[in-house]
């Protein structure tokens, strides 16, 4: 059970502790453990085929600065130099070309290894062509925390809920804006909360992609082509951002009982991001960076969802849980 | 891909109509039917080895209060004389013996047929018995609707977050103490809240199994066995109801800011049902016949599920699910 981790920001540091966490899960699970056999970030790459010591690759990343000790120019190539089962791909998203997490993942795909990822940029560009590529390949890809982080939407329409004709998602998917919104909610202007969500590291420093939606844009995305079965990209996407909310529209919400929410929506049909008026109480008018997600059903009516929406360890209990998936089927429980 | 439903009460009836509306999907997922091959209830039975038409069934019981043309005496002679491969159980729960349902399980599982249940009484008198056998004879079983109806808790906890540390769950799992509670939150006295629930059709004519507490009790014994490994049963929980809670008791928590909610709380080490005082606004002070789940994990942190915990339709959600995850295994996707 061989992994090969690309990508060793937040993320990748997030996924590698947890590897160390489950070290006893995974052996009475399967009676072997995982072993990373490679890691990669934008400047460096280590590998070794029998088994990197993961406490190692996290001290020289937070030395260093670099997970490895060799550079590199073209990952397949450091890809080429080891045998791995399943690729872990967390590299930086890019939403306009896909970038080299969509070089990373066709790569595996093409060499017949399962793929897990949370990286939107290619899902939200080519979720087709993946998905036809890995069912050509008899691969298994997972992507349960590309939405909503540790909230597990996808298997949960997916699986716990087959048989069900799920009519329509709404949810909150970003939490930058939701925490900017709810600061705004207690009367604080959009700029200055902004600030806070940055200085509370919610934020990036170019935070365009959460406040214009785009982030929120490519989970929708993801659900339709996954839930709804619906062949559609990033550019299909109907997408107002948040940075025209004023205090004034807040307070005339608030006046009526009413919050406003960055709400993400996708149906058959709906493929929206936009600010919404939610009455106070409803689960979708949820305060601070939690994610959460209104599934409405055929025959179960309403199921609400939420949970943490980013962060190191929560975006690594979705990738564990589909590294879980994989191995449940490659390596037999 | 035949089935034989026992028990034809509200849940019997609304699988039935369930299994009619998804003739489309069945057929596109497994180029065949899902065929009814018998049907019983307290008093009747009707079997025909070529299917039954469910619209007749449903007609028949509407009519005649009946589901079948025939009377009998021992339910497995009647199952005898069919072949099929899944049972569909929801006869009326018995918490104290296990009843019917727990014969009827125990047949089938004994003849290699694979179950799904919404029955909570074998469960939480037998869990361990019964996924023995199963095991034993190579039978899949399943019970999502068991808990919080169409809330799909179990296979959220079992699948969508296999791999993480589950470290407990605190949740409402009774619609007919919390429409209670719910109503007292405005004033309304015990005593007329209980009524109006059962006008509303929420509470049965002897409502002890709800606000004793006992049915919420039966549910965190099945997620104490399914989620944490624990081998208990319905006599370990430790449970207070809700029929000593009064108007005052009520007051002094909205004074504080509160409200009073039945809550059943499980983990590794505990195992209880009592009513607490929730803050207004968490995530378990929902109001009204709503369920809802918190489950508390080690890597993604707090994650919380709500869903409707009764009703025909919705339960025939949870065990359409069931159903699929079996004919997936055994009929192949």
């Amino acid at each position: 059970m061989r992994v090969f981790i690309c990508g060793f920001g937040t993320i990748g540091q997030g996924i590698t502790e947890a590897i160390m966490m489950k070290e006893e899960f995974f052996l009475k699970r399967y009676g072997k453990n995982v072993s990373i056999v490679g890691a990669m970030d934008s400047k460096s790459y280590v590998i070794d085929q029998n088994g990197l010591d993961p406490k190692s690759l996290l001290d020289r990343k937070k030395k260093t600065g670099k997970v490895g000790d060799k550079d590199y120019e073209v990952p397949s190539k450091v890809m080429d130099m080891v045998e791995f089962d399943v690729l872990i791909e967390n590299t930086p998203t890019d939403v306009k070309t896909g970038g080299v997490g969509l070089e990373n993942i066709t790569y595996a795909l093409n060499h017949g290894i399962d793929v897990v990822t949370v990286n939107k940029g290619p899902l939200a560009l080519k979720y087709k062509e993946i998905m036809d590529l890995a069912k050509e390949k008899g691969c298994i890809i997972g992507y349960e925390g590309s939405v909503g982080g540790a909230m597990p939407i996808i298997d949960l329409c997916l699986y716990d809920l087959a048989g069900e004709k799920i009519k329509s998602i709404r949810g909150i998917f970003n939490g930058t804006c939701n925490y900017i919104l709810s600061k705004m909610d207690n009367g604080q202007p959009f700029e200055q909360a902004l600030r806070e969500a940055q200085q509370q590291g919610y934020a990036e420093t170019d935070p365009t992609s959460d406040i214009e939606g785009y982030d929120s844009a490519c989970k929708v995305v993801i659900l339709a082509n996954s839930v709804f079965g619906r062949n559609v990209t990033f550019n299909d996407v109907d997408i107002t951002g948040i940075t025209s909310i004023n205090a004034d529209a807040v307070a005339l919400a608030r006046a009526n009982g009413m919050v406003i929410r960055l709400i993400g929506e996708v149906s058959p049909t709906k493929l929206e991001v936009s600010p919404r008026l939610i009455p106070k109480g409803h689960p979708l008018s949820i305060p601070g960076t939690l994610n959460v997600a209104e599934i409405s059903t055929e025959l179960a009516g309403p199921i609400v969802i939420s949970g943490r929406g980013a962060g190191r360890l929560e975006t690594a209990s979705a990738i564990i849980s589909d590294l879980v998936g994989i191995l449940d089927k490659r390596f037999g429980e």
